[in-house]
Parts: C-alpha cells; sequence; structure tokens
C-alpha cells in the first residue's frame, strides 16, 4: 500500500474503525455524523474521496461498544473531564505521537481509559527497524489496526489513527487541523541510543527524524493549535552525569558575584540523546517566541510491560525489548534470566540512572496533561521514581530469580558505550510528585512479575540479540547491517 | 551544468586551474603529477573520466605563477610550516568548508597567503539566496573560479575547489579523501538568524543543513582524517544574554556543596543561533567519544570588508550585505548612513553584543589552526574584541559620519526579534589574546573606511532591502516570498 500517496490524495485518517474525510481547508468540527461501528477488518479500509464541501469537516465514528465481548471496562470520564476546566464536558482531546511504541501505546490507551479524546500519529517505522535489524518483540504485538479494533470492542472508546510522518508537515497540518488537539504527547523518535551509533547513516537519521519533526509540531501548534500544551518526552540522559546534583531542567548559579536561573548545561552521550537534547533548546525559544506552552519530561529508563489496559486482551499487549539495540537494562536482565543468559553488564556496572515503572509513565502524562504548562511557559519535569546502578539491578535480579528457583549469573562484557563508569549520580524529581504521582516502586513483587513474563514468553527469546552489538567508539561512515 | 551527477561519476573537484582526478576507493597522495599551468578559463573544465587504477590518485597542479600579472604579493610561508612542528616542510592543508563566503573568502585568502595548502569547499548557495530574496552585495564580487584563478595569477598560489554539499557525505568524503586536509575550517553554514526566522521551510533548512552538514564533517574526519583539527564557527548568540558573566565555553559551578566543571548554559534565541548550539554539543560528544580534536570559535559580530589579500584586486573583493536579512549592525549602519537612510536601531537599542574586525577573524582563524586542539579535547573561544551596545554603535556611525560632512539620523523600530533590549553582558574573550591575537579595535579611522567605502558603492544600494522584513514572532508555516 502506498501510503503517501493516500495521504497526499485525501485521507490521512486510516483507523480501519474510524473512518475521516475532510475537505483540505476546513478547519471547524462542528458537523459530526455519527455512524454504527460496522467492524470492518483490517483488509477492508474503506477510505472515501475526498469532498471539497468548504468549511465542512465530515468525521465519522462509531458510538457504541461491539456487545458480547469479555473483559470490557468501563472506566468513568474522570481526567479528560477533571481536567477539562470549562463548563462543556467536552473531553479534552489528546493527541498521542508515536502511539504505536512502547511508551506510546501505554499512554494512549491508558488516557483513552480515563476519558481523554485520544488520537494516535505514528508512521510504525518503530515496526520497521525490527525488520530491517532482524529483531522482535518478547511479546506478540499485533498490528496498530487490530489493537484500536480491540479497545473500541472491549471499551466503547474511539482511539482515532493518523497514519503518517510528521516530517512530513503537510500531513501533520491536515492532523492538527482535523483533530484539533488539546495536548499534543511526543513521543514520537527514534528512541534508542545504541540506534543512533550503529552507523552515519542512522546517526543522521535519528537527528534528522527528532529535530526536525519536534520542529514540525511546533510550527504545526502555533499555526493550527496555540492553545495545545506540547508534552514532549525527553530523556534523563541530556543531563549526562555531573559531579553536581541533577536538577529539574534549570540551575540557579550565583558567578562572580551575579546569580541567573539557567537551562541546566547538558552532557549527552549518544547521538540519540544529543538529538533530545536539540528539541529541549529548540523548544524553549519557541515558548519563548512564540508563547507556546511546553512541558519536557526528562524521563529516565522504563521497565516493565504490563499497565491496567494492556493487560485487558493479548491484541492489547504492549512489546518488551530485550535485545542490545532497543532493549533496556532491567528488562533486558529479566529476559536474560528467564533464557539462563548471564546478566550483561557493561563495564564496571556502577552506571547509575533513574528508572520507573510504565504503569508511571502513563501517570506522569497524565498528570502533566492535566495541570498543563503555562502560555510562554518551558517546563522541565524529572521523570522517574529510583535511581539504581546496573550492580544493583544485576543483584536485584539475581535475588529475585533466586526465589523462582533461576539460578541467576552476571558477567561484565566490555562497555560498548563511553561513559563514566563510576561516578556521583543524584538526580532531583519532585515535581512529578506534588502533582500527586504515587509511584510504583521497584519491589520483589514487581521483578517476579517481570520474570515470570520473561519465562511465560522465553521460547520467543534470540539469544542472538541479546549481547551489545553497536560500538561508541567503531561506529563507522559505512552503512551497517546489524541483522544476523 | 548538473553538478551532482558529476560529483557522482567522477571529479568532484571543479576548480578551472586545478584539475583533480582520482579512483573512488584510493586513499593514498603520493602519486602526484605535476603539470603546467594552461591558464584554462571557466567555461572549460577539463573533466576526465575517473579511471579506476587501485591506489593511485592522480592529482594536476600548476606549479607556477601566469607571469606578467601585477599586485602580486608574494609572502613567505610562515604559518603553514610554522604550524607544521613537523621535520617535513609540507605546508599544512586547510580545508575551508564555506570557503566562498564572507567570513571564507577571507580566511582561505588569508590563509593561503600564509602559505597554507588551501582547499575551499562551498556549494555556493549563498548565491543562490540572494537570487532567491531579491538581495545583493554592496560590493560586485567575482564568480568563486574566477577568484581564485585571480588569486593565482596575482600570487602564484593554488586554492583547490570542491563544490558540492557536504551533507552529500559521499561528496565530502571525497573531498576529504582528495586533499587530506590537517584542519578543517567549517563557515559552511546557513548563518542569518533572520534568514532562519522566514518561515519554517527556512527553519527546517537551516538546522537540518547545519546539523547534518557538521555530523558529515565529523564522520569524514573520524573515517578519513583521524589527525584534522576542527575549527568550527560558532557563535557569541549561543550564550543568550544572561544575568552573570559569560566564560568560554564552560563553567565551573558549586551547587549544594560539590562542585564540576561543565558545558556553558546555552539560550539561543533563533533557529540559526540554535543550530549552533546542537552543532557545539554534537561536536563535544564526538571528541569525548572518538578522539576528536575540535575548537569552537564562538564568534561576534563581524564588521568590515577589507583584508590584505581581497584589497589585492576587485576580483577578490569580499560581500558586503546591508539588507534586513544578512546584513549585520555596525555594516548595515554605514551603508544607511552613506546613502542618507536612518540608522536603524531594534527596539531600545540596549542589545549589547561582541563585535570584530574581519581582519581579526581571519587572524582568529589562523591562530587557531597554528596551536591546535590536542586529541579528544572540545576548546571553546570567544572570538570578539570588542563589546558596543547597537546605541552605541548608532552614536559613533554618526560622529564618523559628521566628519564626512554626512548628517546621520537614527531611528527605532519595532524590533523584529524576540530579545531583551536592556540587559547586563559581560562576555570573556581571553583565550585568543593569549594565543597572540593583535586586534584592530573599532576606532574613527576604520569607520572612516567602512563609511568611504559604502560611500563609493552606494549607487548600487536597494533601499528597499534596509528595514527588517522578518519578524521572530510572525513567523509561519506557509512558505513566505520575501522578494520585493
Amino acid at each position: 500500500m502506498r501510503m503517501a500517496n493516500l495521504v497526499a490524495n485525501c485521507g490521512f485518517c486510516l483507523s480501519p474503525a474510524v473512518k475521516t474525510h475532510c475537505s483540505s481547508q476546513s478547519h471547524g468540527h462542528n458537523n459530526v455524523i455519527r455512524f454504527q461501528n460496522s467492524k470492518s477488518s483490517a483488509s477492508s479500509l474503506n477510505l472515501r474521496s475526498c469532498s471539497k464541501r468548504s468549511n465542512k469537516l465530515f468525521v465519522t465514528r462509531a458510538s457504541s461498544a461491539v456487545q458480547g465481548q469479555t473483559n470490557v471496562t468501563q472506566t468513568p470520564l474522570t481526567g479528560g473531564q477533571q481536567a477539562s476546566g470549562q463548563s462543556s464536558s467536552r473531553p479534552k482531546k489528546v493527541m498521542v505521537i508515536g502511539g504505536d511504541g512502547y511508551c506510546g501505546w501505554a499512554t494512549a490507551l491508558h488516557l483513552s481509559n480515563k476519558g481523554y479524546e485520544v488520537a494516535i500519529v505514528d508512521n510504525l517505522v518503530r515496526r520497521l527497524f525490527d525488520h530491517q535489524l532482524g529483531l522482535d518483540s518478547l511479546t506478540p504485538i499485533a498490528s496498530i489496526q487490530n489493537r484500536i479494533r480491540r479497545w473500541k470492542a472491549l471499551t466503547g472508546k474511539t482511539i482515532q489513527l493518523f497514519i503518517g510522518d510528521i516530517c512530513d508537515f503537510e500531513f501533520l497540518s491536515e492532523a492538527f487541523k482535523s483533530f484539533e488537539p488539546d495536548s499534543a504527547v511526543h513521543f514520537g523518535e527514534q528512541r534508542s541510543a545504541p540506534y543512533s551509533m550503529i552507523d552515519r547513516s542512522r546517526a543522521v537519521y535519528t537527528q534528522h527524524n527528532n529535530v526536525i519533526g519536534t520542529l514540525n509540531v511546533l510550527f504545526a501548534m502555533k499555526e493550527y493549535s496555540e492553545e495545545c500544551h506540547l508534552v514532549k518526552l525527553g530523556t534523563m540522559g541530556e543531563y549526562g552525569t555531573p559531579n553536581i546534583d541533577i536538577e529539574e531542567g534549570f540551575l540557579t548559579i550565583t558567578h562572580n558575584g551575579r546569580t541567573d536561573t539557567l537551562p541546566y548545561p547538558k552532557q549527552a552521550s549518544s547521538f540519540y540523546h544529543l538529538s533530545k537534547v536539540h528539541d529541549s533548546h529548540n523548544i524553549a525559544f519557541t515558548c519563548k517566541a512564540w508563547g507556546i506552552r511546553a512541558t519536557d519530561l526528562n524521563q529516565g529508563v522504563v521497565y516493565g510491560v504490563r499497565t491496567d489496559e494492556t493487560a485487558m486482551h493479548e491484541e492489547l499487549s504492549n512489546r518488551l525489548d530485550y535485545d542490545g539495540v532497543f532493549g533496556t537494562a532491567l528488562n533486558r536482565f529479566c529476559v536474560q534470566a528467564a533464557v539462563g543468559h548471564p546478566l550483561t553488564v557493561y563495564g564496571k556496572g556502577g552506571q547509575t540512572r533513574g528508572y520507573l515503572d510504565i504503569r508511571d509513565t502513563v501517570q506522569c502524562v497524565e498528570l502533566a496533561i492535566a495541570n498543563p504548562a503555562k502560555p510562554g511557559e518551558f517546563r522541565v519535569f524529572n521523570q522517574f521514581t529510583e535511581q539504581f546502578s546496573v550492580n544493583e539491578l544485576a543483584s536485584l535480579v539475581t535475588a529475585a530469580g533466586a526465589k523462582l528457583g533461576l539460578e541467576v549469573q552476571t558477567k561484565s562484557v566490555p562497555n560498548p558505550r563511553v561513559e563514566a563508569e563510576e561516578h556521583y549520580y543524584n538526580a532531583k524529581h519532585s515535581k512529578l510528585s506534588e502533582l500527586g504521582l504515587v509511584p510504583h516502586l521497584l519491589s520483589d513483587s514487581l521483578l517476579d512479575s517481570l520474570l515470570n513474563f520473561a519465562v511465560q514468553y522465553k521460547d520467543r527469546v534470540d539469544t542472538a540479540q541479546i549481547m551489545p552489538s553497536v560500538s561508541w567508539k567503531k561506529m563507522g561512515a559505512k552503512p551497517k547491517t546489524v541483522s544476523v
């Protein structure tokens, strides 16, 4: 299917359960025609031609849940309406860019469950990376179309779907004009440090995709949704590992007898992490110059896979990456323990970072949306709940494994990254707590559940993908194929 | 002429006086065949087919000056050989990326005059911007081919020319493999803040071009010239206008009882200035990860047009921009004074910045090259000589104009930028002085010469280009044509 042509010719919204057709210049959303959901299959995408009726946008939405489904959970419209603060009871609209990814999918479902009207914008390129690198999620994941259809069937809630690339401004503009988001949650970036360090073309791709995509989101907000609140996923990696306490985005500095509060100095350590640093600077500027309202969520390392919503049905399952490119420390360790592979500690293992449960990721994003930044405000929250060194994580997994009868070994492997392996680390993270975050702390029970999950799917593990395959120092200009 | 095809098929080096042909995979440069310069014209580019003889690179160079020219200046091989530090007397090779631009052209000639072997890498897009926006240099400038031919005729010195885009890594690789630079001076970026704020496409172009181009230079250095020293043009605008003293790149901070020296916090105020911030972060990372040696020259606002070398012949003249997009404050004021246009002070005029004479730009770059950074070192020099507020500049031009019989008016115009118009500003700039910089301070005599120069060419002034045409706040997503 040639998606680009479909986008250019007419409909940019390709949800099989939600067919959206609009005149290209229209902006108003008052004419909404509701149809019964026809349970269309993924193979019967019904894209009608675009009719250029002036000032009218025709949106068809399924208005009732499919009957006879199990596991239906009806959640009251809490978040969406509580956050409104308006006399209208219209649910708040949240555009989740990158809503098919690990954090994005969990967030989209969580917000939909909380009563927000959700649209996912995604070009699905994360799935392409898996094909190209010969990788796969530990958990089988359904297509985005089937995910959304299942969600609709279980809960009656519609998630709109806009398939396309936010680096394509024409596509992004149409999505903004059609959906008119109150908040845009932006996960839509290449999010792996090792991926960005495979070769020159991946480094360039990562910085181009992330920086230009975010610039386009900022321009779309300025042009079409001035009141929209940008909730942007940054990373704790923007700060690096300074020898002083890490604050939340800004630092008050006294120097030669004068004082100012300035952006916290950035020392990122991969082309991926650097792309987030670039984004933060660009966003801060647009808040000042254009009055954009933005929250930069400098997120730590996320672990876990189940959220209340993704646990409802196997077609809602989230992805779990354990490979050397997309797998993050704790998730990877649990899969290694499950298959009897030694835990791979890079170098000395004193590398300390902030971590959080994916159930807290979705909670944090909801809190940021429900308490938006003011116009012109550039706000930074450090989004993690606990600090661990890699060696501490290995010990925790080893102990949890023992309780399940797993004999877990640990081995140090040469560090493929360039980073301090022993360092001071004390990062503040109080702002989200002040907004009401109740963290899911890493505990034996969580580790058990993560390990059990890994054991359940261990036959799907490709052990060839576990070891690091990307070297920070050896990366070169020539294209590299990592696939085995 | 379809440059891309020429590049892809064979010769990437298009200097009319210097024809370079190489086998695409070769890297060694030992087989050099010298021919007498045949005084070829620009229209008789002689591009031979690429012969794939393994491990041999055939470079043809003119070995003697054209006779019978006036104004020949022979400068001893000082810089190039003094800087060598090797037993060999081979001149040091400097690749000047963006060598057809305002600072780049002056620098290329200066280094050639000082005995360095110089190659210019440029895609000439700066000339295209003038066509597209309906702008022109106050001074008539010759084509790059005629500039280089004239330089050769006057001095006997060859400047190699590589026409192409550094965002095209295949082109850049061939240039690095062929020339094997000891230093790469990187001016090859879109360098106007207003240009980057015209519309979305120019903002995206600026950040893509500058960030990806610099990434490519870093990868080319890692792949082909590990010992090469990068001298990168940054900007004082990376720092913004903090309420504390501005240091040179780094700041020692004591916070909660602990101390570290960290990158100075950045607060850039246009998409152009932000692109330089992004570059600085990317370069710092590659110094740490790959051992790249780099000097970031955070340059102030450059004024003046004549250097010793560009003054030798009218075909060597540098460009002088006075328009609202590419013209910088002092140059623009002198042109305004010459044509009887009021000096246009943006807002209150308290905006204070660092300034330097273009003769000091070329001197600073030479000092950086002659005293290279160590492997793995990321060094930052603040490159300016004096601080002035816009109001102070206006007063200086008014007084200098009076001495020439010009009645100079000043008027405040609404500030098209988003910036503090009254602020603390104290930026350090001692590192280049410590290396030996002897500054040309702004004086009455310099102002006189700049004003006289402007008066000489005042018939070429298009007064419609003087007023600011780009608004930081009003810029939008729709493509904008600034041409009158």
